[in-house]
């Protein structure tokens, strides 16, 4: 959709050289392009009978909350390690160099909740496919995924797919 | 309002003995329970022509992106150190040991924009001053700031009145 594209900064050598960073606060602090999004995303799950929206620390908690709110489901928060006050669960991944831990309350879901991932954007997969783990830990169906970009040439968007979870992104980035 | 209490979790001596942390995730994941509260948040505001809401990182991002949804109105992020990809301007403020740093976009505003402050909750207040002083630095007129619990033996709402900043809180735990 290249409303949203518009809406989106690119920053050249971001964070390191070679890398184009996709800035999506310039899409969320413009109120009707923000309203417009979560309008789409909300539109794209209108039949999944979803029941909670599990969003990924901390963009994902921006649209998440938002579409949360939009659709009357809950909001849960899948966070960095530490995070969490109450009782979790954890699940490491890899990344570039290293590991880092999400985390989830073991109370997150309730039985029979139908769980939709949110997040701003879908690159290695590494962190969504914690997120979609840790959600099956804690007995979510997980009905799907939904970001605002896909950047396909890293591949995360296939690897959640093949963990039996169905992805959905807005704009993608291919070849930039 | 005593449903929003109803709704939260109180976990004793989280993150040190002595501590009663306040828990909203079980707030949040209540989809009527988020729902109401984010329209409470609304009421709130309805005659404040705010344009933009700044919602304090992480768990300000939940409530201020659904309340920025609501009212149509842009979201902006106030985040931790190194979290922004574009210029930013960064204030550090005290914890009880040390210090930390918050920062915002150097084109978080727009010239006349109006914004309320976003948070769960205000305890010392320290955040919630270097967010105000973030938003002014930037040229934003603040309107005020909305959180959802109130911790007043903490002092935090008196300094950010202090501060020329009203203050609003939809529930108050004090002596507890």
């Amino acid at each position: 959709m290249s409303w949203i594209r518009d809406h989106i900064r690119t920053i050249p050598d971001y964070p390191i050289p070679g890398i184009q960073f996709r800035d999506v606060t310039t899409l969320f602090q413009n109120g009707r392009a923000l309203q417009r999004l979560i309008l789409e995303m909300a539109d794209h799950c209108s039949d999944m009978k979803i029941t909670r929206i599990a969003g990924i620390e901390a963009r994902g908690f921006i649209l998440g909350g938002a579409l949360a709110h939009h659709l009357g489901v809950g909001f849960v928060p899948v966070r960095k390690a530490g995070k969490l006050p109450w009782k979790t669960i954890s699940r490491e991944y890899n990344l570039e160099y290293g590991t880092d831990t999400l985390e989830i309350h073991t109370d997150a879901v309730e039985p029979g909740d139908r769980v939709l991932i949110v997040d701003d954007l879908i690159a290695t997969g590494g962190t969504a496919v914690a997120a979609l783990e840790l959600l099956r830990d804690v007995k979510a169906e997980v009905i799907g995924s939904l970001f605002v970009i896909d950047l396909p040439d890293l591949g995360g968007a296939d690897k959640l797919r093949a963990h039996g979870c169905p992805v959905h992104c807005l704009v993608s980035y291919e070849g930039e």
